[in-house]
């Protein structure tokens, strides 16, 4: 039999953050999280590569149809986050602190339970160029 | 006598804003600029080429000295915008909408008078990688 | 008065081709046209940037609506072309050789007659990384 | 002794194909492959990127000499796909539909007999910017 | 009659250099310069785009034939300065400093001889991702 | 409890070097280093990609601070190899050759030592968009 092959499906989305513990005070969060921060928010162009991991359907050859995939995260991830405040829009972030890493966790969270348990998900997130994410590493 | 050069510098800020209208009410607003218009703000990652055009320094061979361009460029614009809500943050889009063709205006407007007037300057700016700017034309 | 700005909405379509000159006989093309004249075609993620540039509007800030912009290219450009083979499906290439001078006048002509007189327009097509051209120069 | 290192060759190719499963109808080649089953094919620029891991020679400090690698990808895949119909110019896809997953796993096994055995080798796959794929997993 | 075309040719090459001005002492060098004034040099992955502009042949549809600019370019720039040393190994840079502007318009000079008269041509050279020049502006 | 989750910090720095086995002459180096031998150097813009992998700090939701991240590649990389002469320059590799391998190695026993046991270190380097590396694989 051959190996797992694995799929890569990338979408974007833009959306405004803080990064804030409600639980410390404002100079707390100052120190620790500087310019990100801001009250005001400030906001990414995330980048989103969703991998899927598995045998190709002989008749297809897919792991799995793109298509699908693609329409997966559009439903479960896009709409629910692009052009949103993820700290005022989304209550997921309303205790939990919006970094990148703790994104990455909800969203293959949410994308875990639309997959094929015989496949396995992995998310990778960008925030910048320069900064990116894994999730389960 | 050679002709002119250009040289552009590459710089990045990341920013929340929402397009809005204040002289408009919010059906309109919403309307016309659809999720942009969202009340809680949404963001981005900003991409800023500045383009200087002239004769190089036969001295030095430069049109312009990259290392003062970029701090020309941090001075003015990125310690104005980075990591801030432009609406809230900037008083020159508290009544201008900040669309990536305003935005660019009035950072070409900051730099202009920054650089030697023998030399031409432009801007392009990237909301994301599909849609981006140019002023002047 | 303020200059004119100009916008840029990159799109992209998956297409297949072969360049071939059908006043020619087989010789003559694969002479010219070496491996570009396979006649079981290739293809293409075509990168497709179009350019528009006027006076953005007082009320939206905008030159153009992006959506707008957007929706025009995907009805007379990508619905057009998108995973098909230009010489088979698409008349206009019928007798006319598809390299990329070609696609990108072609684009160029149907997105003209779509958008306001007012505003200038050009097309930027990317045929591979390496490969790209501009119409009007 | 130190651990392995992993190095990787970047290349591409332009070839046309169509997805389809020549023991299914038209009809329901077309409902599951959609547009990517147009009878007269599309295209795509694939971006190939061979990974191979294993200790570095101790006198060159290569794991694999990349001008090496680069010819062998030449030779055994870029020769073999480049400006081709994979459908129609390819036995090995006569019968086997060319997804990406599938390419991809035939480019390893191309690969794989050419690399000695106590390299690791692992393909990546774009078959554009958003979609791709890795063999094995 | 249709407008003319631009088309562009990516290329790149991987040099040493460092930027100094031989009429002046080493202090003065330094103070300007910074640490592109290393004596011992360092180096880039330059990228270059030639953009030649005119008609596209009516028999061919190319402006030029992307293969014989490909070829033009190796020949007359990358053969001379891929992996080399700017300043030692290449005589018209012994005492005119290595800018990037210096060195896209000697690249320019030198493919300017080999293009036909009725086509314009001007060069585009990253030295990094950050800093780039145009000649003739 | 989660799973571990990876974090990834992009950096580029510019540097001369040459391959060259110190212990063979130069006709056997020229044979087998090529081009890359040249005694004049050549040069790479390098780009930097540290992977630490580890569990978010359930106060910050941070892997580690990227920040203080970027802090540690400055000081300990970027400071000791930027605009360098990696063979002139650098003692590490007096006798070592400077590979993409070789560098990436002592990168990372750079950093690891800096970064917390309890994280696990990775490194790519970029010496070209097409040749990278990874250590440990």
């Amino acid at each position: 039999m051959n190996a797992k092959t694995a799929v890569f499906r990338r979408e974007h989305f833009n959306a405004a953050h803080r990064l804030n513990n409600p639980s410390w005070d404002a100079e707390t969060n100052n120190a620790v999280f500087g310019k990100c921060n801001n009250p005001h928010f400030h906001g990414h162009n995330y980048e989103l590569i969703v991998k899927v991991t598995g045998h190709p359907d002989p008749d297809t050859g897919y792991v799995i149809d793109m298509k699908l995939l693609s329409e997966l995260i559009k439903t479960h991830v896009l709409d629910r986050y692009d052009h949103r405040n993820l700290n005022l829009d989304c209550p997921e972030f309303a205790t939990l602190n919006p970094t990148a890493e703790n994104i990455a966790r909800i969203i293959w969270e949410m994308l875990r339970k639309q997959i094929d348990e015989q496949l396995d998900v992995q998310v990778r997130l960008y925030e910048t160029e320069r900064n990116f994410v894994e999730y389960p590493a």
